[in-house]
């Protein structure tokens, strides 16, 4: 069956005057509203979200969601896949349609996270690793930092290729009136910004941000009935690696992204050379680069040279992270899979305003942890 | 599709030496060894946990699960639905399969709460319930002491009615090697027990418990490649109800209950007369008896009467909670869910034990707070 998105819709995401049940309506009930479609006429709904029985105290989400916008009584569950729950829930929302379940699935991914000091947000976040990881120090954010050391190192990439990542990124956002950083930064800036974990700095890592996105799915078919102009999840897959980081061969090889691409590419039927633009999961720059090289786009140890050569900006061959990536947009854990799909699927609708691009297949990879799960999407304009 | 259920394995309940990850391992492993599929076989692991992260400062647990069992590089994604977690995973098991998605799935559902006192882990629990209800002091036991006084009177229902739940469940629980309590209670014990929640008392409540459960989902046609003995998982629907319980025009009404049962019955082209058994949630002696009625098995007002009549005990017409229920086998939230079901395979296979009936369709209703959100599942022998 062909699985249709049929709207799409984010809050702004940033430092956000509201719970995680506000910002999830306000997202959803802009989604719905664009598709001209009632809450009552939905049959499933799903609510991407990692921590916020951590964050706020609720595990209900999902239930009030469905009870807040209107949609009772229609299924609601919670997607947890960490920090990528969202596209894990593009994947539910997908299987909900293609086996039949639901002729009509909304989908939220919705993270409060600045109420928290970073410190008690980073504890959270620490809790999707491994505790023998966490045992040593090794967080996220120290782990990227000895990976970015060895992926610079074995590929003699300097260290303002990552720096180029962050600026494309923050540039992108300016153009995004939903992004939590709209300002322009310079390689100068990022290079001299305060240390983190050697050899990566502040501007290398993504922020703390709230924030809401939402997409409303349906078979082809009903889709028709409401538009011709939507977009289809052509191919979504997800794949996991080994939840202990040190015991990967190449801490800088990231499998998931690889083996969950290639899935979503075969079921798709495209390759990587037809997508045209790419929403990647750079939590911190190296992110975006390895990816890059998993995926297929770039060779092995070549990735960093694409925001430096303007292969990936704005009007390069292949833009990543139109949006602003999570460096720029933001990264509301839970909404984050979700936020990229809607920037896809904005891109593809010609809707993304300054930062538009001439795209027809769009991809996006949502990462937990570091790569020990990940899901890819291919969506493509309806024709 | 037809969706097999292919195998299926808990631990014991109770009070267990072991984190939820450990509890987590040792039911998948039992469930793969049982169907002997190799964890390398596996394409989907859903984790059905409602509260690792709050429990255990653990999120990451459904890729320690791939990691820890050999499974990567299989997707995995964890299923949140509070209390009904392991009912949502049914579902969320059900489509992975059907959708085609992936043709071998496990599902596993797991908590670990006894670490906790009983008041950090009901703290918790609390977070499932709407705000407005905690901020007033109305958790679920003090909600369910409020219906229970309600349908008790309207109902012109004895106190003891309620107590032959308990009785019942405990009795089965004692043919049960994997139960929480295997001990018998009588009718004066249950009625002595401390008030918990006025009429309600501490024997009509379910225990905090550790314990995990896990089942083998793949196509029917796969299934027979490995045996001829094996049960479907027919049908399978969710529903939500008000998510604030005031709300509701009759607290006593579990529509979520009712929805999500006439769903599950026309998928299975069945009516509630056809089934021979069933696991109820009777998280509270109360919800036993408003789930008979919500599912027609008994008239509006009439469920309080078929535990003392004997209509579901072991011997009855319609035997529910074989396993002990929620009551006595205990209730590990995220793994209940999976549990029930386990309980209907064992039956349907012929391998219960002390504890067997004479049953061909089965029926489970894992429920979210207190209805909020429920799933309900028919299982059926092969043929």
């Amino acid at each position: 069956m062909d699985v249709a998105v049929l709207a799409a819709s984010m809050t702004p995401f940033g430092d956000r005057e509201a719970w995680v049940n506000e910002l999830a309506t306000e997202a959803a009930l802009a989604c719905l509203d664009g598709a001209g479609v009632e809450p009552a006429a939905l049959d499933h709904l799903y609510l991407s979200n990692m921590a916020s029985g951590e964050f706020e105290g609720q595990t209900g989400v999902m239930n009030a969601l469905a009870h807040d916008i209107g949609a009772v009584p229609a299924y609601a569950q919670r997607v947890g896949q960490t920090s990528a729950s969202g596209g894990a829930g593009l994947y539910a929302a997908w299987q909900s349609v293609a086996s039949g379940a639901s002729e009509m699935t909304l989908l939220v991914g919705a993270e409060k996270m600045t109420h928290q000091t970073t410190g008690e947000a980073g504890d959270v976040i620490a809790s999707l690793t491994h505790p023998t990881e966490y045992a040593h120090g090794v967080t996220l954010p120290s782990f990227a930092g000895l990976a970015a050391r060895q992926y610079l190192d074995r590929f003699d990439a300097p260290r303002e290729s990552l720096a180029h990542i962050a600026v494309k990124n923050h540039d992108n956002a300016r153009k995004n009136p939903n992004a939590q950083f709209r300002k322009e930064i310079d390689i100068e800036t990022a290079l001299a910004s305060p240390m983190v974990a050697d050899p990566l700095r502040l501007y290398d890592y993504c922020p703390v941000t709230d924030g809401s996105a939402a997409l409303l799915f349906c078979p082809a078919s009903v889709a028709r009935q409401y538009t011709d102009d939507f977009v289809l999840l052509s191919g979504v897959a997800g794949a996991t690696d080994t939840h202990v980081v040190h015991e990967r061969d190449d801490p800088t090889w990231m499998s998931a992204v690889a083996q969950s691409g290639e899935q979503a590419f075969e079921m798709a039927g495209i390759g990587p050379e037809e997508v045209d633009i790419a929403e990647l999961h750079d939590m911190v720059t190296l992110l975006e680069a390895l990816q890059l090289e998993a995926f297929g786009f770039a060779e092995r140890g070549e990735g960093w040279q694409y925001a430096m050569d303007g292969t990936t900006t704005l009007d390069g061959e292949l833009p990543v992270n139109t949006s602003g990536g999570l460096k720029a947009r933001g990264h509301p854990l839970g909404a984050t899979g979700v936020a990229q799909a809607v920037e896809i699927y904005q891109q593809l609708m010609g809707t993304a305003g300054k930062r538009q691009v001439e795209a027809e297949v769009g991809l996006t990879c949502n990462v937990g942890g570091f790569g020990n799960c990940v899901t890819s999407a291919v969506l493509e304009a309806a024709e």
